[in-house]
């Protein structure tokens, strides 16, 4: 089995843009709009049909079995209007997710957005997370370090700020992929600069903390192949020993892993190679930031398959849990729910 | 010969620090304080002292003849204080590192800070420039992306808010190595997200616009191994092919360098896999961000010519071009100078 742990819902259909235009519309005139829910009037074929010639296809024709699925990153946008914005956008969209799940449930298990708004506290975040684990059966979410969307005007990942949601997070077994959303800073090209910073900066905080100790089950995923992380793994070695930190292995590797959302066979080598197999997720951001062929290769920049399937050192037992053992460990909640399918 | 194209004067005697700190202290009563030049009192005893046991050592046992030398780059802080504060900062730095060069013209040759100020057109940073390039013989300059600190308040560096700095540039005949300072955002630690993040998010920016058109004889060189580039070389030219934008070493491959600052072998041997021969200047950052010994190798991290030593398959001749090749071609008026020299 295959599990893809970074799918986006890229494709939606066109009435969840309309729902999200109305909103940004409202908050013209009054940036203090209180947002309302909206009958996003989409039927299950137009779902259906959103998927079954993207992500479905891409699956069947790559070889993978199930994506681990949420709303698309950049359309987050937790930067745009206020809390009620937030709030409402991110239901509408796990929603959507939730019904992409039921009409596939062998395909896609959901992961949440969280209703973050800059300058509020993230307990605000936690009943969201709960709907979705609980009445969903969402097995995680995707946290935004930078809700201000490319200002990073919040507390870093290691902050008390940040308590209350990882203590839910942990009480639930869920774990997060730390993941920006667009840019609102023309300094940050979004898929090319700001989601890259966003994973390295992230890495980066919890090198400097104890985050771990207070929550050693709290648990990472850091997408795209971790940023610049494992490409300067010996920086990041060498800082940590400079400051007097435990090496890397022991400070964060029981709680921090790396997606192989890398679109070269170069950059997926040097991930194997650096990073050790447990921390490893097989991904693919599919249908994500980079949608073309690659004229060098032939084939698409993004199917990071088989990149994977073309190093002749990895081993069986490193490659399954690449593949899947360590998104089952990783989404606990995903083990159990396989678990008790297998057993049912 | 070895070229290291990026060191800095981080081992500064004390008198340095302690004008630096006068300048916070004047401008902690009024943030508007005019600075002015002070007498550091600085004996050329105590530059060679500050020098002969870190850099000049490290040379010697390392078997590099030449740094390209410019003042701490995260004692830079272009976000401290008002325009005045930057102006006569930058012009005392530079001023030491032009004593360095007279004393030891062998093993040194300058580069400058910019005196750069969140807000102020860059305009203001030719006048010093001018004065290190003729009056010093300097054949670069430092340019921070981020004069706000890691609060990117400013322009891309495609704006033609800079363009009057890279009239200059060319006019002279220098390139610029874009180096942000330090770091008063506390979400980004400075040598581990923030410089990293800087050069990824140069880069990107000069995937989106036509600054090289307007410049083709401008020349940047991307430090820390060019951030996250490398290893998400197959995304930012999936990235550029889906914008529309030519591939990638026609764009920019004339104008954008990468230096050697990465330590680890497997992150030296990708940038050399990955990044043409002629675009990779050696460089350590020595003495920098990394100075402990990796206990995996017991040398030092950012001895990055081992790294480059122990790659087997890179040929002589591109060899010659990392270690001094490029350099003396991207650093136009130091193969100028050499030449001169060679015939005198």
């Amino acid at each position: 089995m295959i599990i893809d742990c970074h799918g986006h819902y890229t494709t939606a259909p066109k009435q969840l843009e309309d729902y999200r235009n109305r909103q940004i519309d409202e908050l013209k005139d009054d940036p203090a709009h209180a947002a309302s829910a909206w009958e996003l009037g989409i039927s299950d074929d137009q779902i259906r049909e959103s998927l079954e010639n993207a992500q479905l296809r891409i699956q069947r024709e790559r070889g993978t079995d199930l994506t681990i699925f949420s709303p698309r990153a950049i359309g987050m946008g937790h930067h745009i209007g206020n809390e009620s914005t937030s709030k409402y956008w991110s239901q509408t969209c796990n929603e959507l997710i939730h019904r992409v799940c039921g009409l596939y449930p062998k395909n896609f298990v959901g992961v949440c957005q969280l209703p973050q708004t800059p300058g509020v506290r993230p307990t605000n975040c936690i009943a969201e997370l709960e709907r979705c684990v609980n009445e969903f059966g969402f097995i995680g979410c995707n946290l935004n370090p930078d809700p201000s969307g490319g200002h990073w005007s919040g507390p870093p990942l290691t902050d008390k700020w940040w308590y209350p949601l990882y203590e839910k997070m942990v009480e639930l077994d869920v774990p997060a992929m730390i993941h920006v959303s667009g840019s609102c800073n023309p300094n940050f090209h979004a898929t090319g600069a700001h989601y890259i910073n966003g994973d390295t900066t992230a890495f980066m905080q919890l090198i400097t903390a104890d985050l771990f100790k207070d929550f050693p089950a709290l648990k990472f995923i850091i997408p795209h192949g971790g940023g610049a992380v494992p490409y300067h793994w010996g920086r990041y070695r060498g800082l940590a020993q400079d400051m007097g930190r435990p090496p890397l292995k022991e400070l964060l590797l029981n709680n921090v892993f790396f997606d192989t959302c890398v679109y070269h066979q170069p950059g997926i080598e040097l991930l194997l190679k650096v990073i050790p197999a447990d921390n490893i997720l097989f991904a693919s951001e599919v249908v994500g930031a980079v949608r073309g062929i690659d004229p060098e290769t032939g084939h698409y920049f993004d199917d990071t398959k088989r990149y994977i399937d073309s190093i002749d050192w990895l081993s069986a037992a490193d490659r399954e849990k690449i593949f899947h053992g360590n998104a089952r460990r990783v989404y606990g909640r995903f083990g159990a729910r396989n678990a008790k399918a297998a057993g049912a």
